[in-house]
């Protein structure tokens, strides 16, 4: 048999299970397509065919940065006292004057300027995505992988965000906001699967398998002020974010706090998208990604290139995704 | 008088302007060319039609990753006092089971499986870029902007590494421990010019205004022993690192802890190519490149495309670029 | 001529000098009488004399714990951007079978059952003494220092809270919120010199030189609900803490979380009472001290016992004070 | 029966118990004698009584600082990953300047010269005393709470630092370096039995129950140099800790970097004296003591105050005890 053959009837096989995987009990966690090895889930799919392929569409060099800043005071999780963006500074050229850290005296030391800073930061924090690791079910995470034996002191053993390759793909935006008619989703908000398909059709995007998908709420034009970008935020259900996963969506990413609606519509379950994503479909998704030049320019179709701090063992990371328009 | 002319004049002043700023003083910083208001020296040189010119000549999909990853005992500059890099547990299943931070209660708490990691970091950790604020001579930084004026308590109000546009261009490795035939350059050797300039003839690279140079000292062979890979690294001098400016490198890449030799042949300078491409000649600098896989498949052109952290106010952050070779 | 005279002359100049610093200008450090090298302030008066009579007063083994708890929440100078109390798991028990650290395996680690914590925090957090560097006016702190001299990246060099010896001496509680019957003073109320020698009288208390004052506003009762705690805080003003300053208090202490009123009732000056107190007079002043359990007992002398941690360079530091009441 | 004779009875019970408690098998936590509520072991022993009593005996205002200072560089557990001490200033008089934080302006900032620094660091870090919680046994800590039932993101629900008492009780050292006519010990070197014994009876030292017990091995001598100070450091054997527990000890603390002997010489269990007193006698232990004056004043009796800050849910906290010599 050769190997397209066998990649054909693979493609065959994942399908099924995706459905299996869509239809399967909201309380377990999903089993990997790509066997019991993976940590990766829906990035899988990425490929230097698939990667090669969206490239050679790019038509513009003007770059969409979907980035927000990071600092003090910013938008985080924190109502669970998870800790906030800190910045500082380790050094500073009247500091190293009067420290003389190097030895080198204050002549020296007062020629060449010298400054560093540090930061620390909850890795959810800022335009960033969730590996797989972050939720799970049950004391399981995403392809039955227990907790209790891979999570040490300093993150995962298995499941960390090290694992995610650079992301390459055809990147879609579904302006959510814009279809509706409004500047901002209305509080707790839920998109319905409609609400989707209608600003698809509308916005003249059809959803591909691969894809990784920019919804946007519009509540990116209220980061700057904290409280109120947190508080209710409108996002996606567990319906509609199922239905991206079953159109083939290897990312999902909103341009609110937390991906989901909040606070939960579910009674029994706080973080639906994120159960129905992370645990049971395995796929990534990303919280605070800035959308508005892409909505204002009216780019639905680009390349979408982003690659996570490989920041061992940890259940996210922060990245700078950028997008380039495609034909 | 048409844009085209105006802007052949403009890179003839710039080509001129490059000289003049070789030419100068060790000992002030260098003016930008780009006009008294600008924070980020040679990338400038990045424009839509240069990030589409190297997309276009993208040739694989093959994606490599130039990052290392972040663990707690990796290299890092710690010698002076700079922390080092941490990463804990925020939230655990077990731990919000017992905490119910949520006031979810324990049934619920044991469904949704709940992790959640931080991070603390010196933002020249790992894979990193500096930004031009980083090192200044004489109590100014590149472009002259004074530090009791711009540097605050959360770093500096200009010249932070936000200002950074994401970075994609062509990029060329020069592999000078191949070219010399070790796996790794002696301890503190100093990178020449004809060092440069014969790898570049043997690996087939021809340099060009614009580019993002990589040069490989084999050093993070070394990496997972932080002790010895931090000790006496070979890196460029001022000679070498002005050499590439002159060429027109708009970011230079090292894959040791510190892109300067260590410890420095400068009496009066303890981190000299610092201070030439941040200070004087607006040329971003990077550390801990990873370049193992480029070289070991002999990959010496590629469009380079890495965003940093948008860190308000930081005068470095930490990225993941990554490299598709081009024709 | 004997110790004793020298030392009654020295009282004497003291007290000279004591005035003229009550005096001076309202915009210039204080000089210490103590001499030029002196660091401390009124805690010179600390001797071993009299430390051991306080401690000869004591009539009771009841030991009154004039400290707050440490947690998650807690209330802190946070509004101009301070890091918020924190605190982690470095290890656990659980984390520690997972990762085996000090590569024992499985089965010791589950036998030696390992948790250690770490914290991070503003050094004016919870119950905290505040050294004299930590306002000054005019760029120069207490005793004329430089701040540009003396103030490096890790703190002071000379002014840092390593210098306070341990605490012991008589201290005295001045109840204004019983005083003035009510639970807690009213927002922003600036306590009075009337308030506090009225209070004093009615309490049983004369003021001696060389005691720690105790100021209860009431506000402790508010501790666990931050947001209310620290608005518009009653405290001291610049008279009230001079007048204790003048009668020979070597350390203010109030049951608020600034010592000063807030917001400040000086139009030029957003911490009068830091600025009389650490820059002026030389008194270190603490804020969140508990007093609860003292007013309630009503015990109004005591032997005060505290010293802060030797946090080298620090402006200031967490400490854990106790009271016994004496003679 | 009146108090006393119910008194009486209770004592002899804790003896009794005390004696099941040395002889409980090596891999079980202990059970306290004072409930199954209590968490802080052997310190139920202070009383007002007794604290009164050592008080009443002082017979010099001369006070012993038993504390090291925090610096960063300092030694600390770090061999497992744990996160070093770090200082850094949050406020600077010139950063309050350029940032004008408060909106007050420029001029009024340059008026007022504020600085703020922020510490982090893992609570056994300098001198520290350690909550029964920080090691015990099978996944239990002392009195048999569960660790997986008790212990949350933030530390100890139950078993935390904040519950220690101020302690104040009669302390006293026995200096076995000075006993064995050495500087310092020698490395790795198992203080004995007939060592506590041998310099109790040459120092003048009777142990009695309810003592506060500070051996001193030497190595504060080399704590300026860290990696000397931590490595092979001699301590107490599981015998020599049992046998001072015995004669009623309820706070050990020693001059090392972790009271037990390093390496550990059992095979089995790798902090054989932290099991044996915390998890077993209930006995809390301290590390980083300094009693260089203590030795060299040969002062061997001394009441004892100290008090950990209270970090909730902490496993330890950071003191600065101090000393005070008695009749």
């Amino acid at each position: 048999m050769t190997r397209s053959v066998l990649s054909t009837l693979a493609t065959a096989a994942l399908i099924s299970l995706g459905h299996a995987a869509a239809a399967q009990p909201a309380d377990q966690v999903g089993r990997s397509p790509w066997g019991p090895a993976d940590e990766i889930g829906a990035l899988n799919k990425i490929t230097p065919a698939s990667t090669l392929a969206v490239l050679g569409r790019i038509r513009s060099g003007q770059v969409y940065d979907l980035s927000v800043e990071y600092f003090v005071g910013m938008p985080s999780y924190y109502v669970l006292g998870q800790p906030r963006y800190q910045i500082w500074n380790v050094h500073t050229p009247q500091g190293t004057i009067v420290d003389d850290p190097n030895g080198l005296g204050k002549e020296k030391n007062s020629h060449v300027t010298y400054s560093g800073s540090a930061i620390s930061m909850y890795v959810h924090t800022g335009t960033h995505i969730d590996a797989l690791s972050h939720f799970g079910l049950g004391g399981l995470i995403y392809n039955g992988l227990r907790t209790d034996e891979h999570l040490g002191d300093r993150g995962w053993r298995r499941g960390g965000i090290e694992k995610f390759p650079p992301i390459i793909a055809r990147g879609v935006l579904l302006d959510i906001a814009r279809h509706k008619g409004v500047e901002v989703l209305p509080p707790s908000y839920g998109i319905t699967v409609d609400d989707l398909e209608q600003a698809a059709a509308a916005q003249g995007v059809t959803l591909e398998d691969g894809d990784v998908v920019m919804v946007r709420t519009g509540r990116m034009q209220w980061f700057r002020d904290a409280d109120r970008y947190m508080r209710d935020t409108p996002g996606l259900t567990r319906e509609s974010a199922n239905f991206l996963a079953d159109r083939g969506a290897i990312v999902i990413g909103v341009d609110n706090i937390s991906t989901d609606v909040g606070p939960s519509q579910e009674a029994d379950n706080w973080v639906p998208v994120h159960s129905a994503m992370l645990s049971q479909r395995g796929v990534p998704i990303m919280q605070n990604v800035n959308l508005e030049q892409l909505a204002a320019d009216r780019v639905h179709q680009f390349a979408w290139i982003g690659a996570p701090l490989k920041l061992r063992g940890a259940d996210g990371a922060p990245m700078r995704p950028i997008a380039l328009p495609i034909r």
